[in-house]
């Protein structure tokens, strides 16, 4: 049976070093990864940002998969030039056509091993359902956020991001690594199930979904007023409750959650805490509504669809 | 009675973004920094830096403080130019004299918060025996390593670092902070007794002396062939033992510590284990071996003797 082929990206930001290393390892002992026989496309997202050892060189990798970008010939940023390099050849209609992709990341919060998916597309919900029945995963399900668009994955007709924290930027964390392996094969193993037609889904998928997204107190200036407090940090997926501790400032007084003045008032669930790059996006931590989706059997059709029709445009 | 000036520097690597942070608070509101009658000068390091959230631009500044590199007009790296400039300005012959300088660090290894040390300068072992009475922090003390000199507070009669992990790269940290707070405030009231004459020392000074830094394992085109081993990450200041796991491959095979072989043999306590900067310097981590020394009364005094000699030219 025609199998899809599957692109494995690795450092779309370049200071998210332990993917790269990982796939540095693959390339040079193919058998170390079990592929379960699924065909795979190794690319690194940001070569010269890598080689920097930066998040990027003139604007965010996984900010700038926008159609409308991508589109206008007048944007001539390195990223939106490598971002159409990246579809060029692996896209579904690319030179080395890929029907899934799997875009490798790391984060300083203390996401655990998890799965960000954006938006309900079938065949992701599959796929993160298959990752989650055979290792838990908890999924960040990312849509409806005007604010953060552009992401690499949905520009191919099904993808994930796997999140592994926390790791500091540019450091290779040999746990950090297992982990990152260990989420690629359960979706390789996920994707080769799909590809037979053998898939079979769990019963539920647990998600968290984005509500939105909480930046620092700020003086006039811009400047931070307040830090995350330390009772906060490295306490991702655990559910606030009102007047719990959310900002420190440095005469020691704490502000508290304040869930009735949320826009999100279902949002307990912190996620993104305070990771270091989205400072400048004015996040420091993201707010999500925990619930239970039932797996639907059109999932993983859509899915095990994708990886029959090897290299037809999508 | 007259009282040297004290120079605090804040991101002297600009994604060491705690001491920023806690500088721009004290900037805001004086009162918050228990600064014991001590005069301060607070500066910034490397602002261009800073403001891009890198280490540095041309240069690491913490190894641009070499007196050959100074005086050679060739040589006009940024870091070179703000290196001069911060001594033209609050260097002991500056135009607002400092005669001790505080420089304040973070690490992405498990420092917890301890203190750097250049060398044995009685003041700066006053200095630091002060502070480990008050708080007990570790002692690094380094010295004749070749391959890293031109350090910032070796330009001053009296300073060194306060070093506080860990904490990635381009973060703020809340208990970071506290921490860097409270070994600055111990270091202001150790230099307020001894600008007074009445610094008491311990009778020993508990340091882990520098013996030589150590590289990841690599491949004949240098890239690295395997990583830290995971029973390292975090275990920073514990001795090691020969065989302990130190480095891990991908495949899962682990290379031991193998202390007969290293040229250094007494030195079995790891500093900077996996500090994320060092990597482009090839130290994966470094080894030191641990005395005590004991305190000598000539340390006091030659403390008090800088505090004492405000704005003279030493």
């Amino acid at each position: 049976m025609a199998q899809g082929r599957v692109l494995v990206v690795a450092a779309t930001h370049g200071n998210e070093r332990n993917a790269p290393w990982l796939l540095e390892q693959w390339r040079q002992q193919p058998e170390l990864l079990r592929s379960n026989g699924v065909e795979l496309q190794l690319e690194i997202g940001n070569p010269e940002a890598l080689a920097l050892n930066r998040r990027y060189l003139d604007r965010d990798l996984n900010r700038s998969f926008a159609p409308e970008l991508l589109a206008d010939a007048s944007r001539q940023e390195r990223e939106i030039l490598r971002a159409r390099a990246l579809l060029a050849a692996h896209g579904p209609g690319g030179s080395t056509p890929c029907s899934v992709a799997l875009d490798l990341h790391s984060t300083t919060s203390a996401m655990g091993n998890s799965l960000v998916v954006y938006g309900r597309r079938p065949a992701d919900l599959a796929l993160a359902a298959g990752i989650q029945a055979r290792l838990g995963l908890p999924v960040y399900l990312h849509e409806a956020d005007p604010a953060q668009t552009g992401f690499l994955v949905e520009r191919w007709p099904c993808g994930l991001v796997i999140e592994v924290g926390p790791v500091p930027q540019g450091l290779v964390s040999a746990s950090i690594c297992r982990q990152t392996q260990l989420a690629l094969e359960a979706a390789l193993d996920t994707l080769a199930a799909a590809a037979t037609g053998c898939l079979r889904l769990p019963r539920g998928l647990s998600v968290h979904l984005h509500g939105g997204s909480v930046d620092l107190p700020r003086r006039p200036d811009g400047s931070p007023a307040a830090a995350l407090h330390p009772l906060r940090q490295h306490r991702d997926w655990i559910p606030l409750a009102a007047g719990d501790p959310l900002f420190w400032r440095a005469d020691g007084r704490s502000q508290g959650f304040d869930s009735a003045g949320q826009r999100y008032p279902l949002a307990r669930w912190p996620v993104f805490i305070n990771e270091a790059a989205y400072g400048e996006k004015g996040i420091a931590l993201s707010l999500t509504r925990r619930e239970r989706l039932c797996c639907e059997i059109a999932w993983a059709e859509a899915l095990s669809a994708q990886l029959q029709r090897r290299g037809a445009p999508l």
